[in-house]
């Protein structure tokens, strides 16, 4: 079979305006949607218990009476986790326990300093009390993506993890269940949609309010969570998932189409790039992704996203892979050459950096430890993977001496009279100390 | 003069219900304010330049025929430094010092660690390249609000900060100038509104494009850093800022009183929240409100912001006052007690906690060292002061010796096919080595 991928040359003039079209990726956002999210989610924050149940028994095709017959107990996530086949469950506390590692490793504790006059400066860092994982039901419903979001939470002492996951048609997932159990989840309530992140944002009478809502959703869950940003903190609202592979040619073509394939994979509108300086080696790779998709379960999708959204860019050099890897500013990225330790000191914007031939992408969305919650879209141009970091805050620690509060007094005085703020002055004036 | 200030009491069955309906504030979203910015959006992102130019002389009633000339340049800002008062300019100095010093403690740094297999994981830590700060022209022009957000973006390591400022007349505030000199920013152009929004989140010819905005701004410019969000990062939407002092009716009850001032002085939306188990104090501290008042300058925003927004509370003993105070979730908390130490610990959420008698909020708003910018209405529960770590981003790193890639492959390869992810498990084999 042959398959047209976009092909790019760096050293072509237009180069910079094709990548960037390429790059280019707008979220809809559509008025129909807006106003739908808009009312379940005012529906739900006046009716609590009784409009998600009538959501979810309408959008889930569910029959539920009252909010008690939407949530799981502790003893149905372990009756999951046992259940599993033995090769499976191993796995998965294989995955949790190297999440949980890397992950401790992102702990942030709170510190202070003492000035000579003995004021101290600090900061105290704190759990966020309880937060909400929203997990996708039907297809998409992936365990892997509960340790990723569970796990943070967990090692950074939130002490109250409530998962909301749908049951179209009333499925559940055993596998997401499991992972629940592993990753040290509290509560689960089967609801999903706009009026599960309502429940979380607002709280219900059975449904307790969270400080954060974290994980990936449909258009209405992600319009949802926009909505109510500010009454509660929201993660990242994700774009298609994308790879970005700089090779310098020695890999194994077939190793280099099978990456590109597992994110092609996810969706048809999944990125997949390939870079690299060696022009006879992006024939090759293209080769063997001629070769390997027709027998690949996900072909279709695969082919679209190829079709539509792939590229294999042809450089002068390595440098030149690094510039426009900057630009890109991938969610993944793999060095796939003989030393990626040389090329990192010229990676500045990435999500995750998968380094040398024997790194493949896939084992960081499972079980390598970082986080598979990354900045897509070129978003890691200014954010990060989701992590410890973002279950914790910060809260500044001022204590003055009385000596330090008169010091600093004289400062703050001469600069809030500059900004005509009065009473900032005074209140700063009342602690200089007199010269008796 | 007589003031009516509300009272609550802890005691009384009905107090959460009251707290709930003091704290509640809702920032408006106007259809038409949406509208507008989606719009001015739009032209600068296709139209560049030209439209800046046309939507600052209309909005900001300057006479511009170019870009260029709403650029300032360096020797702009170092005559404004040079030309201020010694007093204003030493204030400034020893502010800007006090606040890198502090917030070079928050700067994160890279980590990795190797397993026995050789394999390394690690995050690598980097600044974002280039960021925007936005500064309200006119009456809310701060010059200490230039330092607290450049001086963090300054110590991250971003190579340049772009600021922006419109001058509503063409009037210029020497003292924002002053602190854009000695903050490090590289630099200044003189314009405002969505428009300097959309020009340093989409570029112009002549406005570079930023990764992140930060700065307060009125409600178009709020609206337009939510609109953008995405294409870049932005820092929280503020909302109207609160001090909360919990006292143990030892303080000198005028100290207390400015300290409330301080904060509402502000504007009308302000507030400011006094906690006691002394009822005779909140007395006392109602009493010197009521003379200290008139005196003021901004007396008829205070007395405002006072009616409408401020509370004195009584409570039952300093736990209760710990556990009202977390769940106001405060901006700013002082801490006006004997021994405030003791308190910490049970202090969960608050944006800046400000320690005895003598430590003034507004010591904190100037030159302390931690930062003024501080989440509001509650965030605290969930975000934290701005800061360094606002102008860094983290990327994962992965690198599996073959020994590591292949036993993570066998993990990685039964969670995919357990995802029914045909290709995320393939690419995790083709690393598993074989007997031979």
């Amino acid at each position: 079979m042959s398959l047209d991928i976009r092909r790019l040359d760096a050293s072509q003039p237009d180069f910079v305006t094709q990548l960037d079209a390429l790059l280019a990726w707008e979220s809809v956002s559509d008025a129909q949607v807006q106003a739908t999210v808009t009312g379940i989610l005012a529906e739900v924050k006046h009716r609590g218990d009784a409009a998600v149940v009538e959501y979810s028994n309408r959008f889930d095709h569910v029959h539920a009476i009252s909010m008690a017959e939407l949530e799981l107990g502790q003893e149905r996530l372990q009756q999951a986790l046992q259940g599993l086949p033995e090769e499976q469950r191993q796995a998965l506390t294989t995955a949790a326990d190297r999440v949980r590692r890397y992950h401790e490793q992102q702990k942030q504790e709170s510190w202070d300093y003492r000035e000579a006059d003995g004021t101290l400066l600090g900061q105290k860092v704190t759990p966020m009390d309880r937060v909400g994982i929203y997990v996708p039901g039907g297809k998409a419903a992936y365990p892997s993506s509960v340790l990723m979001n569970a796990i943070p939470a967990h090692v950074a002492g939130v002490q109250e993890i409530i998962m909301v996951v749908p049951t179209p048609g009333g499925e559940l997932n055993e596998l997401v269940l499991a992972a629940a159990a592993v990753a040290g989840v509290s509560r689960v309530f089967t609801i999903g949609g706009a009026q599960a992140v309502a429940a979380l944002a607002y709280g219900t009478e059975t449904v307790p309010p969270v400080d954060k809502i974290v994980g990936p959703g449909n258009i209405y869950v992600a319009t949802a969570k926009r909505q109510v940003f500010g009454t509660v903190g929201i993660d990242m609202i994700a774009g298609p998932s994308e790879i970005l592979v700089v090779c310098d040619g020695d890999t194994d073509p077939d190793w280099i189409a099978m990456d590109l394939f597992s994110q092609a994979e996810h969706d048809e509108d999944a990125q997949a790039i390939l870079i690299s300086p060696d022009a006879d080696f992006l024939d090759r790779v293209h080769s063997s992704i001629e070769r390997l998709l027709p027998d690949m379960q996900r072909h279709e999708i695969i082919r679209t996203s190829l079709l539509e959204r792939a590229a294999l860019i042809h450089v002068s050099d390595l440098d030149e892979a690094c510039r426009v890897t900057n630009r890109i500013a991938p969610e993944h990225l793999e060095l796939s050459v003989a030393d990626p330790q040389a090329l990192l000191p010229h990676i500045r914007h990435a999500g995750a950096i998968f380094m040398g031939r024997h790194t493949s992408e896939a084992l960081g969305d499972y079980c390598a430890g970082p986080n598979h919650v990354l900045p897509t879209s070129g978003t890691a141009r200014f954010s990060s993977p989701l992590g410890v970091y973002d279950f914790q805050k910060r809260s500044s620690l001022i204590m003055c001496s009385p000596e330090g509060a008169s010091e600093l007094g004289k400062t703050a005085s001469i600069l809030a009279r500059g900004e005509q703020l009065e009473a900032h002055a005074r209140s700063a004036e009342y602690r200089i100390l007199g010269d008796d």
